[in-house]
């Protein structure tokens, strides 16, 4: 069985080194014997010990002897194009491309049905962490009705720096890009659409409709400042980069956010590049699934084990099926997910409220559950509010941005 | 499809009402459709709605309608009994049982094999956590080097209460005993033989050898006192009841026993009758999972899992391989895991030793980290030391069981 790999970027050569150069107990692994031959790359200079390298798409499509396609370049418009051709040309697609995967999962996974071959992504989410797998063995017979996850990485690490390390924001970014954590343009990873991209393709799969990225509500880990790093310390939590989706009685709630987690939680022990990731089920209750988020082994070997799932499948002449995704779901982002809240509102630069003025405009939409100022700041813990009304709140403080910060509390 | 369900008690009826009341989305679930058609039971007052209660095994095996048999009666030598004669019978096993998998995992993979059907045992470790599945999985190409888990709920449960709300291990039993989270006859749970079962389990599978629970070393949660645990919190650690096999270069070490852990370690926040599992692989580096060690409804959903399995293969005329157990793996369980040791010894009941007899006896052995006297006590926090060189001391004391206490510190 031969295979065509697309990029041999960090996860490329992972997956090169797993399946070609027995790594890994590939070989013996896979009862029908399996290799990629043909790599696709822009350079041209790159070392592929017996493969083919080549920039010419047409090299591997046009090749009848691949019958599964790796498709591992990252970006998004290029690799969904490459994807959809491999579909078209009945040939087997693994991927760990979130961004394509988040944005067109029902359109590719039709595809792959028309077309009796299959498509999967157990790398798109959680790196190394067998996430997708095991969703997807759990929604035969365990109702899910909640997802919670520190799903990205980059934002993690930083935080872990800041909170642990006492590093600044602009340090933390720099050490995280150094590592290879972050990207040179980590704007997807810092305002959360990353991390939306991984809930939205869990939350599809889980409630089963699918439910795009670009619709959930986004609050990245910028702006938070020295101060709320100490007040939170000190009232006994941590801060995590959450992304939450809810479904109760069909309507669906989701939030990439930062939140307050309290000190004895699992999560606030979930450090670096390690993601978490629970799922919460009728039968089981919480489930909690945990590893490295990134980095090249580890999510090569989600992506091997995509590619042997498809070998096992083809050595018994089978189809692993496609989801589906006609459950009859709303969703209601607008109200988002009631919880307390966390609350810094500068005064030494706006001077805009004094501590009664604030507490006026807090008590109308909720009730106050602590107050105190600190180093020129008024901090706030409310009691249980809605999302949405915490927001129009927000929107009628009307502050400079750099001049508050406010977050759920996991409770 | 026709299932029969042997023992319909706590988990016998979880399954029953998943299976056959549609309480879960099994029928949607798996193609075929299936139910159980007849429940054996020695109380025949019990009620099967819609099928058939009878105390005669042979109304069950002599069915030959009934393809699968859910064997969940516990207890070991007549449900190891049970097991056979299906199997013999080319009839699909789901067991729960791990006395009988723990103690005769190979003979009845064998077995399975030669009457080419299937044997799973999804619930037999982890209760609603699907580890076995996920171990499978990563054993393709991912080598695990170390297990680690907290597998027993009831210990893990009394040392909840005995660490965070101070209640004494009787009480704590008790408590426990009146959840059903311990049974009439602790002994199993306690003294580390249920969670040496599990690991064993575990390690066969994940070292493709069987490891015997029997030969494991194991130390239970007696012993622990008032003091201990004053002490380890003031140290900045709490204890867990944990069972950890590694494998370095095909020699396995195993052992089950209480470890001192930090604070700020995942294992320090898994409460009651939580199960965590952590399998270090030379890819993905260490995944845990995380869920319900016990209870009907999460342990029930680990047994109808496997048997949606079973039918999703016989419905592709498919059948699930059995484990291979060839790899060429020595044991060294006397050696032992080395490690920093915690150690109290009681002085105002023995009186036998003095601080500097004690310091004189250990530093023959190891390096003292950390020495001080407490409450009639002395505590002792020692650096990296073998088990069994740690163990030979032990013996050398020759303390009273009821006047000391020692641990591993997981580091």
């Amino acid at each position: 069985m031969n295979i065509g790999l697309l990029g041999i970027g960090t996860i490329g050569s992972g997956v090169f080194e797993q399946i070609n150069q027995n790594f890994g107990k590939f070989s013996e692994s896979s009862s029908i014997p399996a290799k990629i031959t043909k790599v696709l790359d822009k350079d041209l200079t790159k070392k592929v010990k017996n493969a083919i390298l080549t920039d010419n798409p047409d090299e591997i499509f046009n090749d009848n002897s691949i019958e599964i396609i790796i498709a591992l370049m990252g970006g998004e418009e290029f690799e969904y194009e490459q994807i959809k051709r491999a579909l078209e040309n009945k040939k087997h697609v693994v991927t760990a491309n979130k961004a394509v995967i988040g944005a067109h999962l029902e359109e590719l996974s039709e595809l792959a049905k028309k077309n009796n071959v299959m498509l999967r992504y157990e790398a798109s989410v959680g790196g190394g962490i067998p996430i997708i797998k095991a969703l997807e063995d759990q929604i035969r017979n365990n109702e899910i009705n909640e997802i919670k996850g520190i799903l990205n990485g980059t934002t993690n690490f930083i935080l872990t720096k800041m909170i642990g390390d006492k590093v600044n924001f602009e340090n933390s970014l720099k050490e995280a890009q150094a590592i290879g954590f972050a990207e040179a343009n980590p704007e997807s990873d810092l305002k959360g659409s990353d991390a939306a991209r991984k809930l939205a393709i869990l939350s599809s799969l889980a409630y089963g409709k699918v439910l795009k990225d670009e619709d959930i509500p986004k609050r990245g880990i910028l702006n938070i400042s020295t101060t709320d790093i100490n007040e939170i310390n000190r009232l006994g939590y941590t801060i995590k980069h959450l992304a939450q989706s809810i479904n109760k009685n069909n309507q669906v709630n989701m939030v990439v956010e930062p939140v307050l987690v309290k000190k004895d939680n699992v999560f606030s022990k979930i450090n670096n590049e390690f993601n978490l990731i629970s799922l919460n089920g009728d039968k089981t209750g919480e489930l909690m699934f945990y590893g490295k988020g990134a980095g090249k082994d580890a999510t090569a070997n989600a992506v091997v084990s995509d590619v042997l799932d498809i070998i096992n499948a083809l050595n018994n002449n089978q189809i692993i099926p496609q989801p589906e995704f006609e459950n009859d779901i709303s969703t209601n982002f607008d109200e988002g997910i009631e919880g307390r809240y966390y609350l810094r509102v500068d005064t030494d630069n706006s001077r805009r409220f004094s501590l009664s003025d604030l507490m006026e405009i807090l008590e109308d939409i909720c009730e106050i559950e602590h107050i105190h100022t600190s180093e020129g700041s008024i901090l706030i813990l409310t009691d249980s509010v809605k999302q949405s009304d915490f927001e129009e709140l927000i929107e009628k403080l009307d502050l400079p941005e750099n001049e508050y910060f406010f977050a759920r509390i996991l409770d």
